[in-house]
């Protein structure tokens, strides 16, 4: 098992009147990801409303603040279990053996435009023999062909016009894995975490995203930017696309910093936790009910 | 309450492979409509599966077709009420006191960019009275400025586009409100259906796509094509954009014929079933649960 | 040498008030291609002015027609001198050294976001050996790539949709090619004409796009859509890209009827007329001053 | 007269292999606008060469240089007279008046959809009385719309992002009035220069974009952006939109530093030069020759 450590800052500066705010920083709940400890603060003595999402156990966290600064932290410790699988195994699943909850991920959505990929991802991966390795080869051609840029894409930036730019930042990674799974009838959805194991040389530690791709019964872990050790991520959001999951959601005149963040591993093997490591296995973390037709 | 009677036939030519189909045709099932009687009709011998969505009601019909022709035929009878409500009693709902079903329609999607339209939307809506005039308002805006023209817009037709170009169809229409509402801060949803009552010279009755916002507590219904009588309105699917609700998505090399569509109401004030009318109350027909703090 | 005998029939119907009108229809006067006969005959008695652009030799009517029925009809005879030469001659020009009126070739434009390809540009062809097989190289890859539909673009359609839509007509595989010329930093530009010798199975003869790369000191034709011969090509205008030469502007309301082309070769080795011909020969009929330093 | 004296210096970083540079930093030379006294330094030792546009006077240096730092400084006084004009006096032309080489600047371009934003256009602008006001209107219109944000464009955004998003920089304003007026078939064009007089909150002096239209026999200056003085412009480059008038072209691989700009005004009344000021008139600094027909 792997346990990690971690803590988020954030701050902001509301202007004259109040503001909304929509936080999904909290650690998400599934029966692979526990939450061993955790702890919010807040810099205003506000009212917080909180929802879980039944399907991904991510948590949203609601709260109106007043005008000036607000700071908001949120540390916390979480055991991850791992599914390991060979890929040799993992087969595709055909359009008529999706579960329903699973089929809303094999559609379009905001900022991945499978629906105008469609002989794009047909001519580069429509030949390749169905499986894992299919994924794995759509992650590895985004890999190669995009370049980690900070600061060359914006909110606005999409799945068509990373393919076509070739440069962007994690979530644009993230974007074009999932519209070109999707362009070939493989459902795919975006994932928002922190990330334990990232080279010193990619700057301080800071939110990721990254895709899960459905296989056999099972969300598999990719991660294109190729940054991550898969098996260092922690789960926060799950949504079609960034769209879906941003970490903070504001509604009013607000002021951002940049968020501070630091995680860590325990490196306990007596105590039950190894660091998180390389994996040539296939990686899961969240299953799904059979289709019941 | 309206009883309406509608029948949908759909034609396919699928080429050399088997061909999977996701038809969202069914009336939907939910508290305020009720479906009386329903027959459906396919002229290949084909296992299918059907499930339904919980939160909205819409069914999704899955099969797998053999090459040559597909027939496919849903003929329903459906029993609407609709809770009515005077306008000036309407009001917004602030973010902080959305419930978490609805909090998702406030987020952009792929057809309704609401991100990029907030200082438009500002300017155009921010200075007015809040409440259902307020949506009242952008839906004429929309209807005013939007020309309603066939063959105008595609499939990669976004609401960004019907803004600045000013014509569309009724899912166009849909899109620009919908994105409008939510860069104002109000939850908005797209509906796709079958409408008794639009004019003749509109051609012959189609699926139609129309919008709920969410004020109160309920989701009230508004037509900016201006086309259909609120009251003749049959619910098939509910969803974020029309990339979550297409009729039929067709996986495989499918040719596609147009849908052929018959409605009627039955006018038996005897037996409780009136003509839909105009009505100059707002329009509901799907409540939510209040926000569980 | 080449003779093409042609002719355009036009229809337009006009509303309630005057319109004006701009035909780019007349063939081009250049030292490569001149004009034997031509006739013009317009059914409304309008006063009409021609002005031919020095660069290009492309030809401007404008008229104010009056409401009701407008029918146009331009014949003409040209010859046609090509300029051949073995591709294994023909060298790129580095940005240093070509003549300013080739520079803005080489910047993007409308439909030819060079601009934003260059990343892609680089990784297919930056490797590729320098030279009119670079070119050859891009044009192979558009039409190889790119599936000619009747119907699948449409005015907006641009460089970037093409690249990743994989789908179009001659003026959106014109555009691509052209994008991405500029985006190895090649100077390319759009022409139309029409065009003598396309297969039958493509319908009935119609206006036609293609590409002028800049290499050596000439402009050579590039055909990315493989319908056309070539050495069948008649010139009409010239430009950046289709925003330039548009054969019809219209400002008013004007209902536009699809044009009527026919075209036909004079077969007369005597007269010294031979018909177009396939040719492995790298064929311009522009040349260019040289740059004076 | 206006006699204004400026200085521009650029600094790259080349990396390892030669650079093509093309620059656009020279004022123009027009009979309205006579260089005085300029004077040009390059830090490294290359053969430039010079070429001029015929039509607007705009001049181009272009050179290779070599890996390594390369410092520009051009240093300038220019004498500018300024045609003016009573608006009240101003008419718009046909599009059968218009000249030949006016004409492009009713077209589309690059950076300015005005095929897109006809609709639009007619709507808001369609019924105002034609002349000299309707272009002040569409000018106030985007300046009372739009908000000055440095950093909220990039080289990506066209007009018809701004018209939706409603913010931008100088280029993005000149684009978006741009297209606005060709959208009703007013030809409009952008400039680059210089500009003396932006209030010092503006920050220190930059390159500016604004824009020509043309009415009755001339090009008029209009500032969308409101920060500049008119009869304070400097003319450098002169084109359909910035795609044509880069200030700085780089082929290679280069990394910029920010221009460092100064501008004064000569205040000598003795000597025939007055400080630029305010003005109610309409300014021009091109006229053109009359359509022949």
């Amino acid at each position: 098992m792997i346990r990690l450590e971690f803590a988020i800052e954030l701050k902001y500066e509301i202007a004259d009147n109040p503001a909304d705010f929509v936080f999904n920083i909290h650690a998400a709940h599934t029966s692979w990801q526990s939450v061993f400890a955790e702890a919010l603060s807040l810099s205003q003595p506000v009212e917080t409303a909180m929802h879980a999402d039944a399907a991904f156990g991510s948590r949203y966290l609601r709260f109106r603040a007043q005008p000036g600064a607000l700071a908001v932290r949120y540390d916390a410790t979480v055991d991850i279990t791992h599914h390991l699988e060979p890929p040799a195994r993992i087969q595709e699943v055909p359009i008529a053996g999706l579960a329903p909850e699973v089929l809303p991920f094999i559609y379009p959505s905001r900022y991945c435009q499978s629906d105008r990929l469609r002989r794009f991802a047909a001519r580069e991966f429509g030949h390749l023999r169905q499986g894992y390795w299919r994924v794995q080869a759509i992650r590895d051609w985004v890999a190669q062909r995009t370049t980690f840029t900070v600061g060359s894409s914006n909110v606005s930036t999409s799945a068509m016009d990373t393919l076509v730019e070739q440069v962007g930042v994690c979530r644009d990674f993230a974007h074009l894995m999932i519209a070109l799974c999707r362009a070939v009838n493989i459902p795919a959805r975006f994932v928002t975490g922190i990330d334990y194991g990232a080279p010193q040389s990619m700057g301080p530690p800071d939110f990721h995203a990254y895709v899960e791709v459905f296989l056999g019964s099972r969300w598999y872990l990719f991660d294109p930017t190729g940054i991550s050790l898969p098996m260092g991520l922690v789960r926060i959001g799950t949504g079609r696309d960034a769209a879906d999951v941003s970490f903070a959601t504001m509604f009013g005149s607000v002021k951002s910093f940049a968020p501070v963040i630091s995680i860590d591993a325990v490196d306990d093997p007596a105590g039950g936790f190894t660091l998180p490591g390389h994996c040539v296995d296939a990686i899961s973390t969240h299953g799904e009910p059979a289709m019941s037709r």
